[in-house]
């Protein structure tokens, strides 16, 4: 496999792209969902064609199998994100489930009246949601880092946000509005030193628009919880998964309760089940799980060092030809390298919804709307934006249709 | 399709047994998990590869593809459970997720110190853990309603048990263990009278065993909720749903929050969306909700009438012979009909985890253990279990083979 863009040819794994009904599509919405290759449609296929049973409860060889191909994924999730051991990676459905599990259970739990809880101007819904929810209950208070019209969160935001009140801290790995990497790092270094009267803030990292695009080592960047969804990375709709230190899983209360996360139940109450098992409740999904297992393991394939580097030459196209377009402005940093391969755009007296219509009788697909970060869009000023965003398997030649058609969206409202 | 036991052979339509590795298998455990037509692998991997984008959100074609096929989805379940809407329907990942749901909001908002929740002894863990919860929580109790060794609920019971306390009565339509299906409607119909000081108490339902072998219809059931799952009818894990009352859903808080959820978000609050979304937070298992939609389309073709009776005529063969092989004890009614295809059964001096282990390695996979129901099992005075469970595409032959190699467990533990 040749690193060079537009010389390799993933297309030919994804059979949406080769069906007669998206024939030339221009699919620019993959930070919402990703496209699956064929063998992630396969590993799901096979398991229900020849391993299907519930994990975990069975004595019989059916069931012993499709317990080695679980866990196996859960092995997978754990080496991808470089996890210390597997039993720190919860199944869970997607990124949001992740974040209200760890709200409901470690923030219901451990908040208390007075607390602050740290959050970035630039949060998704499903990061700022929860936390309302943890704050209100507990009379504790929520607290934004602000960001600068390039999307960069200074470091005297943390070094004052982040105090000896704060217990946690919640910030999204990559924007999904401005496709900015946020340095969680020294964010996470920061919150561990000083939050939570010096014993240290838990740092969640919303790792929904990360895990997909770049290398992500939970240890590395000081993680005491991560989330992501399967259906971005590849992988099928429906599974998502938890990252977390153990130490934070063994205090917490289980969220979901029910059949396999339990040791003993009587009448009046209940011992709960080893990590990671106490916190997935009821028939675990094992054929999602198989299936992100074989995404995670494409990407691995394609590798990280392709995907940004495609990332940010089609970002670095895209951001170069809207210049040349009158009227189009970008959201965000200057520097498409800062973009994750996302491109939050408006037009000057078009709404956004327009721009994703016209497009999309163009046979050209990208997002409008305010993205799930009406916050964000409140302190930009805007109420919606349009976004384009890339993947791995997207190519020069379609962001070259992408910029043709929407040179022509003014014209198409009738405007000069 | 000729509806007589033995003569259909639905079994072609089942890639799990045609392939090699299943040959010969005598699968009886499909109270835990059913196998699935290439209907239904399809209809998934058709989304996937030609109509795979976020659902909801989304104003290029593609997307409105997926939300129809999500929403149709919705109505498939709405008119498989006779709904009075399709709003009525919660996508959810399983019946647990679906209880857990209910507990959540309806449980934590509405239960209050001194009411009482009225659950049954045969609850499954699913049924019974997230009232502990609620009961814990509101300082409310939770009270049992008791079956006889048949696995009856006389009417004394709810009659006595659901009073003017009574806020929630949360009953399985079938047992899991007994295979007995409960009056529910009846039971509903007190609850309502009676409960909550007259006002009436909330009726909610475990589909989980009832909706894959009945017709279940919740409105003429009168439950205001009903849980089930669709890896137990056919569908893919991962994906289930809760049937719930519009009012209701209207009064609850909503439970997971995030993207798709909400109306409008600011820093300091939100108002959520319209239902049924205020309560599927995130990107939806769209791909899980088409396949189960094929899934109860194959169901509906199969026909009620043939699962009951095949549920039954397999049954019947099955306790008949077991009463031929000494030593063997079937749990619960002595009538065949009223075993929904489930027996659970103990062997004298012989562990059910051994009895499924033997069974195993003579290629016949049956449960054993407590069923994810331990009150039951310590009421019952047993520890375990073993249980074979049928589903329509099971045969008489491999009712044969089962009982024939029943019949060797003992002599093959060393006992006579």
């Amino acid at each position: 496999m040749e690193n060079k863009m537009g010389s390799i040819d993933f297309r030919k794994d994804f059979p949406f792209f080769e069906s007669s009904i998206n024939k030339g599509l221009v699919y620019f919405d993959n930070a919402a969902t990703s496209q699956r290759p064929a063998c992630v449609n396969r590993a799901v296929e096979d398991f229900n064609n020849f391993n299907n049973a519930n994990p975990l409860r069975g004595l019989y060889d059916l069931s012993v199998r499709a317990t080695d191909l679980y866990e196996n994924a859960r092995a997978k999730v754990a080496a991808f994100l470089n996890a210390p051991s597997d039993s720190h990676i919860i199944f869970t459905r997607n990124a949001t489930e992740s974040l209200n599990l760890v709200a409901y259970t470690y923030g219901m739990a451990f908040v208390e009246e007075g607390d602050e809880v740290v959050i970035s101007a630039m949060e998704h819904h499903s990061n700022i949601l929860p936390w309302q929810m943890v704050c209100s209950a507990k009379k504790a208070r929520l607290v934004w880092l602000e960001c600068d019209a390039s999307g960069i969160i200074p470091a005297s935001e943390w070094q004052t946000k982040i105090t000896a009140k704060t217990k946690i801290v919640s910030v999204a790995h990559v924007s999904n509005v401005f496709g900015i990497t946020n340095p969680v790092k020294e964010i996470a270094s920061y919150a561990h030193k000083v939050g939570n009267g010096g014993k240290g803030a838990v740092m969640i990292v919303d790792g929904a628009q990360s895990v997909p695009h770049m290398k992500v080592d939970v240890q590395d960047i000081g993680a005491d919880f991560l989330a992501f969804s399967g259906h971005k990375a590849l992988g099928p709709m429906g599974i998502g998964a938890l990252y977390a230190r153990e130490k934070f899983l063994e205090q917490m209360p289980p969220f979901l309760r029910g059949g396999e996360m339990i040791e003993y139940v009587t009448r009046e109450s209940a011992t709960y089940a080893e990590l990671p098992h106490k916190f997935e409740a009821g028939t675990v999904n094992a054929g999602g799980a198989v299936g992100l297992a074989a995404a995670l393991d494409y990407i691995e394939k394609v590798g990280f060092d392709f995907i940004e580097k495609n990332d940010n030459a089609l970002a670095a196209f895209i951001m170069n030809g809207m210049k040349t377009i009158p009227h189009v402005h970008v959201i965000g940093n200057d520097d498409p390298d800062r973009h994750c391969g996302i491109v939050t755009f408006t037009i000057d007296d078009v709404h956004p919804h327009d721009i994703a219509s016209m497009l999309s009788s163009e046979n050209v697909a990208i997002r409008a709307g305010h993205h799930c970060a009406q916050p964000l869009m409140q302190k930009l000023g805007v109420g919606s934006t349009a976004r384009a965003s890339v993947y791995f398997y997207n190519t020069q030649k379609e962001a070259e249709v992408f910029l043709e058609k929407l040179s022509g969206v003014r014209k198409w409202m009738g405007l000069s």
